[in-house]
């Protein structure tokens, strides 16, 4: 199968330029002019960009939390990704204390298997770091291609691992060639201030940031960081909300620690406030960490400009605002956190970074695509547009404005944060693998084309190219 | 003309893949694989590197400085410049006060017409600002092209321009869309230290550095960078040496402020104690600002692999052992300042950066050559391998090593700051505008085909692509 | 003469007591209990703290500024001092460029000679650093008793001085024992905001501040520490106004240097507001560095607790606001710079520091009184009550409130910037040299006791006691 | 009884002046001049200063640790104290989990009543955050007077106690006017250190100071001072090592946290090297946090000096070298932590801080008495000369020059940490409440005069005096 793609303005993470795309089969097969058009489908790009297919570095499908299960499973999350124009994701699979690591992630892959609609992987959880753990890592880095290991910091008695077994993994993870990722709260801050609030009555979702602040975000990503430079290892630092937050991060790398930074769309452009509203509407925006005070929000686009923060993860983790946020009307502790993200991810950050002029158009693709791909061991596979990567692309125009809605988007949940906001720029033609699968605001692919990837090492990836290995 | 380049593995600031290229008179035409080879020359470049050609923006050709003149003029340092895989310069026009700008353009443009080996362009100096310069900018940016503008906060009673005069010429540079240098050490305190050494007899080439201390490039640095804030300005800080001055640029960039900054591969690998060669060697050390002590490096490297430091300069400013700087051999105030680097600046920084692990290639690419072309407005023309883009191409070897000396280098000084030290890759082709310039460690030109380019405004080139300003 | 302060609260910048004092002649004799009361003037101080007396390290009276003359002389100035509870002051003497320092020191012996009603010294001003400057240095220091020389950085072409003439400054106090101070704000940058806003007609008080932005200082103050650094010398930086100052000075002292600041009662307390006041109010709250944003009073309150600010003066600087003040009612630039403050410098201190718990006792008298008496060579004579020191006290009742009113201030100008608020506490009694000059809201003394001071250089001060230099 | 000393130099934390003492019983009667002689004792002090005794807030006497006890006891140690200056000391009184808290206060009045030189109180340790712990409290500051708690972040599976009770901590003591002071290492990265250093077979005592990196202290510190500003608490941060933790403390000052800082004359003098001497000399050193690098001291020095830490505790805890340092001959973590200090701590800090120009006269008094009285609710009764303060007094002559030896010293340990250094600067006389108890290096005192001190609270004493509250 021949594609071409015409007269689009090929963006990547460091370049812009007009010319032609030559797709065959899964791969790009060359960037150039005027490929002969018989025997091709050709898909006219005249006044679009060209971007790699994002990649989500952050989401939660098909998971159980707090006695509920999240509304968007592999199917609908994949394919409301794909009308975002993201064209993989890795999705976070939860680990149990005492159990092997392997039977998660078997779990996850019935969770999967022919569900999705584009590419996908799996970051592991690790709880705990006892000697089972450890005598299954390095298959589950050579055999699941599973390579970067998420600890969590917060949600005590749940979730949340001591420093020990922090600084256990990052040491692994660095003799492993490994990344590990922190959820950077300090939980026992939050669940003191948690009780203090129920028992003082206050249960509206507003105290849910309330009982979160900064501080207890600032420390843990510090602590994290201290860890990390200790250790000599690698960190990844997931949904940074706060300026306290990306101080740390700035301030380790300032030092030469290897820490990178993510951050989200809902902490970007959205605040305290909207946890405020009304009648419980507070609850749609129960992330954690919780939306900050607006002044943080320069803080992090400008730490997006430079470089501070390095891509963007939607934290998809949606929940229907009736039936499973409204578990918690009276007591904030009981609604679900999270929310839908994955389908407005690139949306966002193109309108309010791009056409606002926070960041430049390569940045763009960076943030949203190609630095998650390195990182994550999808390089140059994913992420790029390049002869022999996948033709995993998406087919923008920048002119249209749309609006977002719960009524018109693809995630399975009855509400969206950003309802009614107004969107520069609009997703026109998705391709995965050479295939369109998203055109004229339909789905056109098949479900289940979408397959598991095995990631490669971040030791291997980052300092590039055989090549130079070799010297 | 029709060229191939087959079977390299192309590297831009981002991407990394194997492709072949595809280059039709002077622009590269296509990237892909296969391409016909009929009619076409054909270069194998199998186990190499292949780069954009090198964007030098710190260059100091046919220059008069201290009653003498750089030994190189725009035919040797550009055909250096070339054999090291630099394909275009921004050289410094030096104006003088009470004369029009446009006399020292001419004198310029007389310099190099027709004797540069590679395409090339102008900064210019500003020295003061008057109603006269003020007058002639809009044309000089206009007609000219000339997008960037130097401010020297050193060499009192010469160069040095006080803080109105900056801070009137960002203010001015914002309104018109350009870019403004500066050469940030502090004039007055240099002054007064050197005639003090002086007066204690303190003639010794060591002195140099002794009498320009870290705290007053770290001073004049931050000062630039304030002013660049108040003025809601861009600022460019040239030859950064030391973790001092690389604070102030972070800490304004972290604040939002539109700053960049360069080094030079003479910071990054010599030290103070080269200052201290006997015999008065180290004269040939004498840059300004001087060599640093060692510690400085760590500092400059890792804000290169964080992005505080975004390109690297040559600062070539190059004068003979014998007959120039021993015009200092009494008293260091008479040595020549700066050295020849435009040949060695990307094979150090490859050599010392890449291959030592400290940044990676696409950074390296970004640093010597993309980046200069975005700041300086040469990009999408220049430091760039995509389709329509000048085939300014560099390829290159990384398994070879080879030694550097003034033997078997292009500059035509008697010295090289290198001399012995051995680095990994070799350049083994250059194409220039699509012609072949080097091969075979031989010059392959025509001298004169290096043509003056007028720049874009920095205004229009940093935030990208047409489209995006359509919206 | 014997004098008993009985059953007070003594204070020092260290120790609260309940204690007696005994004074004998000029001097306190002793600190105790019960002391013989025959032949003693018996004051009785109970439910009252008994404070040194204050030392106002900032003052200009009967200053010539701007083609007027401040309206508080030596007289004036000095007994609203001592209403407030100040008992010295040190004075600016400006001298000119191109006439010698004497001449200047004459003058303001002429000012001051019989004409104040506490004691007082001189600082000397430094606007250019010549032979003849250099030549007069060490006998104003061991002749005239001047140890303090203040450089200024703005108030271009008329104080202000180049970077060579601090840095000078600096390297020549260093050698002598003296104590530079500066007026930190870039005068270039304020000399260029200044004609562009009169160019585009603002001329109202609040443009004052407007042309004179945070940075501009947080430039200056930063530039003068590292000079300062650089020249291994000490430094008191006057009259901080900003957070941007304050980091500077921190971070300075921090890294090793030798440097102070002092705030006025303004910054602490007035803020940018108070210039936009109707009807040309604005002019009574024109100082250079001007009032600024609400959000520096936290930072500048919080330097004063942990140390980073060590001083407080008065800036005392007055002019009428009708007739002089009103010079300025068509442009900004002809408002006198500078208010009446010298006689509620303590009590602004007391009533939104002590009382308000952001600032201990001990803390009030060291920043109103011991610190600047050590800084400046005026200890152990002033700013204690130690046996032998000069028994200049303040008896100062904590529970009364007062309000501020130009009606009963002793100031001579017609307006106080206070106007209207209401403080806690009220100086009962004040004592110079042992005798009363304040009692019952009256002053009791005689003017022209107060007499000139020399004083020790900083380098035998602050180093304490003779004792340790003979080990 | 009626005691004069008579023409010393009286040392305050503020002022220097020549006076005479008068004390008549336990107090201090008059500071003056020529007192009546008869019926009185007469010192004589001409030639030296006159210090308030010395305030070690930091010790651990008659102490059980890793399964040895302490060589110094109450009696030794406090003995000790007294001949080094020292004539109030509090000492930690350690709790065990799940035991009531006031069993531990017991037993610690059990090993002090009737064994003491001087004064003394106690801290107590905070090991957990139970309902009946915190039903206790506020007895345990009512009715035995101990202000302040002690939180360990360090010794994993001994003291440690995580986060959320130290968090409750803070939260509590801020409601009950207590100071929190926290050991700031991080425990979990140690213990994960130290088995692996083990693992290894490094046994030696150098591994204890590798195993302890400055990063554990640095972030812990860090993290203590988070959790203080969230909790709005207050907190003192003991025996600081190194720059990592002084930054900290630092910046949460520099942002309005109410947090203090002590070090100890071992890290001001010491380093790492001393950890790395032969036939086992190294576990002299051993105390936790470790022995830095030598850079750190100046870091500490600076700090000492512009008050970013306050105070200096000695850490006494000492062991016999042979016998107990002994026990970890073949493992570094049996060796005993700490040392003998509780007799040469002002000492140290005077001959190498005053006599070295670090700090002033004034500072040393500050550092090693007043600002710990302070701090820890024993003023004005200790720290201070001051009409009506408890005569504990230290008559020191800076003229004569000592060597420190165990053969000398009155701890009972068989080393002592800096044997053989020369000290400027000998205890000549010290008096406890009014008493001699140290003389021509003679202990005159009785044993069991020294007594338990109820302290005030940490919120009375800090914004001092009565009458500032009454307003």
């Amino acid at each position: 199968m021949r594609t071409i793609i015409q007269n689009g303005i090929i963006v990547t993470a460091s370049d812009t330029f007009e010319a032609d795309l030559l797709i065959e089969g899964e791969q790009i097969a060359a960037i150039g002019r005027d490929f002969p058009l018989e025997g091709a489908d050709v898909i006219e790009a005249e006044g679009c960009y060209v971007f790699p297919g994002g990649v989500d570095p952050h989401t939660h499908l098909d998971m159980p939390f707090g006695g509920t299960v999240t509304k968007d499973d592999f199917t609908s999350g994949t394919t409301a990704a794909a009308f975002g124009g993201t064209t993989t994701v890795v999705d976070f699979c939860l680990t149990e204390k005492g159990k092997p690591l392997k039977n998660a992630i078997k779990t996850w892959h019935e969770k999967s298997k022919g569900k999705a609609a584009i590419d996908y992987s799996f970051h592991l959880m690790i709880g705990e770091m006892t000697e089972d753990v450890l005598a299954e890592l390095p298959s589950v880095i050579q055999e699941d291609g599973i390579t970067s290991f998420k600890v969590f910091m917060a949600y005590k008695n749940v979730f949340q691992a001591d420093d020990a077994t922090l600084f256990q993994t990052l040491i692994k993870a660095k003799e492993l060639g490994a990344l590990v990722m922190v959820h950077a709260e300090n939980g026992d801050v939050i669940d003191y201030l948690t009780k203090e609030a129920l028992a003082n009555g206050q249960t509206d979702p507003i105290y849910h940031a309330l009982t979160r602040p900064v501080e207890a975000e600032g420390e843990a990503t510090g602590r994290a960081c201290q860890l990390t430079s200790l250790a000599g290892s690698q960190l990844y630092v997931v949904h940074v909300s706060c300026e306290e937050a990306v101080k740390q991060i700035e301030s380790a790398r300032r030092k030469g620690a290897d820490v990178w930074g993510e951050t989200c769309p809902q902490y970007l452009t959205l605040d305290l406030d909207d946890l405020r509203k009304p009648d419980f509407e507070g609850a749609k925006y129960v992330w954690s960490p919780p939306l900050r005070e607006k002044k943080h929000q320069e803080v992090l686009w400008n730490a997006l400009r430079t470089g501070a923060l390095q891509t963007i993860g939607s934290d998809q983790c949606s929940f229907d605002f009736k039936g499973q946020k409204s578990l918690g009307i009276d007591d904030f502790t009981k609604i679900p956190n999270g929310g839908p993200m994955i389908e407005d991810r690139m949306s966002i950050l193109y309108s309010e970074g791009v056409a606002e002029g926070r960041i430049s158009l390569n940045q763009f693709v960076d943030i949203t695509s190609t630095r998650a791909a390195k990182l994550f061991g999808l390089y140059p596979k994913k992420g790029t547009i390049s002869v022999g990567a996948d033709a995993d692309l998406v087919i923008f125009d920048p002119f249209t404005v749309r609006t977002i809605s719960s009524e018109t988007h693809h995630m399975k949940v009855d509400y969206n944060a950003f309802e009614g906001k107004r969107v520069k720029g609009v997703v026109q033609t998705v391709l995965s693998k050479g295939k369109v699968i998203i055109q004229d605001d339909t789905y056109k692919g098949t479900i289940g084309d979408g397959t598991y990837i095995k990631r490669a090492k971040y030791s291997e990836q980052l300092r590039n190219s055989a090549l130079a290995e070799r010297v």
